[in-house]
């Protein structure tokens, strides 16, 4: 006996009473509707979530996508949950940990109705298979993504890098080393593009080992200050970081070997975290939470069918006592 | 025309047919299962999500409850995600914001099996009402909470506190303040505990403005050594911090102000993160991972009816240079 059945026996009314009940007709009378809604709550009885979401339409829940979640990635993320509540929205994050599997559960579940849009802070599933998507709803990225289903608000790196790169130039630093991040991101290609513009401008000298990626944490800033610094051969006297935390650990153990900061070796690091602010170190701010805030307007435009409210955003060089 | 008449009728199969098709029936020949499935395809056809998941019984994904994430979190929420993954699991993270009616989302998608189990991280909502959704799934907590429907696997903060205090006593410091954090949490009540009785023990000096409570971030912790050491009165010569953050701001803060570390004012940080270890802040090893996999153990030893593999976790101090 299916639930209605039950529920429709015990309460001796008809099938089709109980499911006007359920759908929130306006052609039931009060007693029957509390009467009806007694014996669900008796039975334990759970109306099917996708068929409430469906009569509202949407769910006022956004699925943000994510591999795993680190401290860089924290203000985009508080952000974009801060803003998302703001109009009643809420964020749910679904974690992969690199698993494609995972990751698609978060698409199908924009397919079922189960959240209204997705935002992608980093995903690892073929841009195509998740394009394929966009038409269930909104995707925006965080990254760079040159796919027209999936907007993105990502701003390009390499005009922020390039402040850093300016800036080192300017103090008069030539020996540039680059701890950079993840090597397939869109955003680290940009950063390498300034890179290589620089010291073609410039005519800087070039080792092989002055640009390692997947730099990313305190211990890995630690640990290449370390190999750059003991290696035989030439050493680099500024070190541009892939964020705050490793120019943390790059300044520290520097200082730890007797290094002078700045006069041997600059550090700039990339965000503008409270790090950064309370080590005195030099740092690109990053509008991070401003883009999470366009994020979310582009989200809202699309599923109100209204222009989005988009900020402009820029970098900005914040000079402190590492370079 | 519902969605299964019409797949009935453009299959040519009856609608019998179709839902055995869709309920992964054996009673179905492998030509009609392709049939139907085509045109399920073709209409772009979504099975009900909750149907789907509850005919395996079970949806493998375990929803997390957390107001919002932050730094000292983070470790936490990873070690879950990761060892959930490990056996299979995703991690979905609720974010509430504060607001009681989107945490409640979490345990109200538990009850609509949409999640297998709950973790809480931080919450909001009445115990009691939270407590009442214990009958639909496992709900474990990283807080302490006396409910016998939510186990928890929180440590004795006491014990935790007690290390950096009876430490700092043995290094000689006899002025002690503390940065605390939520002053509602049980967390913060353990370590109040633990430093009155260290007071009552060595017969302290206490000063009303020398254990503030919602410290958590390194702003807040420069902001907190100027108060203190810039107050007429009597100074303390030791703080102990809600956590690293709070700790890194403390010291940097004092060096700014040409006060000696540790010999003017020594600084005891919490949780001995990586950012402890480069500036080299003597901390309290809590582990915070551990914890993480102890709460999905013992949510996968309900789930699967078998003895959750717990491990025996102990607070550790580690002294650097600031004591």
């Amino acid at each position: 006996m299916s639930n209605l059945d039950q529920i429709a026996k015990l309460s001796g009314f008809s099938k089709a009473t109980v499911s006007r009940v359920l759908n929130h007709s306006p052609h039931v009378s009060q007693t029957t509707r509390d009467t009806i809604m007694k014996i669900m709550e008796e039975l334990d009885y759970v109306p099917n979530g996708n068929a409430i979401s469906l009569s509202k339409g949407q769910t006022e829940q956004i699925g943000m996508v994510t591999e795993g979640i680190n401290e860089v990635m924290l203000p985009f993320l508080n952000s974009f949950v801060e803003t998302a509540s703001q109009y009643g929205y809420q964020t749910i994050i679904y974690t992969s940990g690199g698993d494609p599997a995972k990751e698609l559960q978060a698409f199908e579940d924009m397919r079922r109705k189960r959240v209204d849009a997705l935002v992608i802070s980093t995903c690892v599933n073929d841009l195509e298979l998740l394009s394929s998507y966009g038409k269930y709803g909104p995707i925006v990225s965080w990254q760079r993504m040159e796919r027209p289903e999936i907007q993105s608000v990502a701003m390009n790196q390499y005009e922020g890098y390039m402040l850093g790169l300016e800036h080192v130039i300017k103090q008069g630093y030539r020996r540039i080393a680059n701890a950079f991040g993840r090597p397939t991101s869109m955003n680290t290609s940009g950063r390498m593009q300034a890179y290589q513009d620089i010291v073609r401008k410039y005519n800087l000298p070039v080792q092989p080992d002055w640009s390692p990626t997947g730099i990313y944490s305190i211990r890995q800033g630690e640990q290449l200050v370390r190999e750059l610094l003991l290696n035989p051969g030439e050493h680099p006297n500024v070190i541009l970081c892939a964020n705050d935390l490793v120019a943390a650990g790059v300044l520290n153990e520097a200082r730890r070997m007797g290094v002078k900061v700045p006069e041997e070796l600059a550090v700039v690091g990339f965000d503008n975290t409270e790090l950064a602010h309370t080590l005195g170190i030099t740092s690109i701010y990053n509008p991070i939470a401003a883009q999470a805030q366009n994020a979310f307007q582009l989200i809202l435009g699309r599923l109100k069918g209204t222009e989005a409210a988009q900020q402009q955003l820029e970098f900005q060089l914040v000079k402190r006592a590492t370079t």
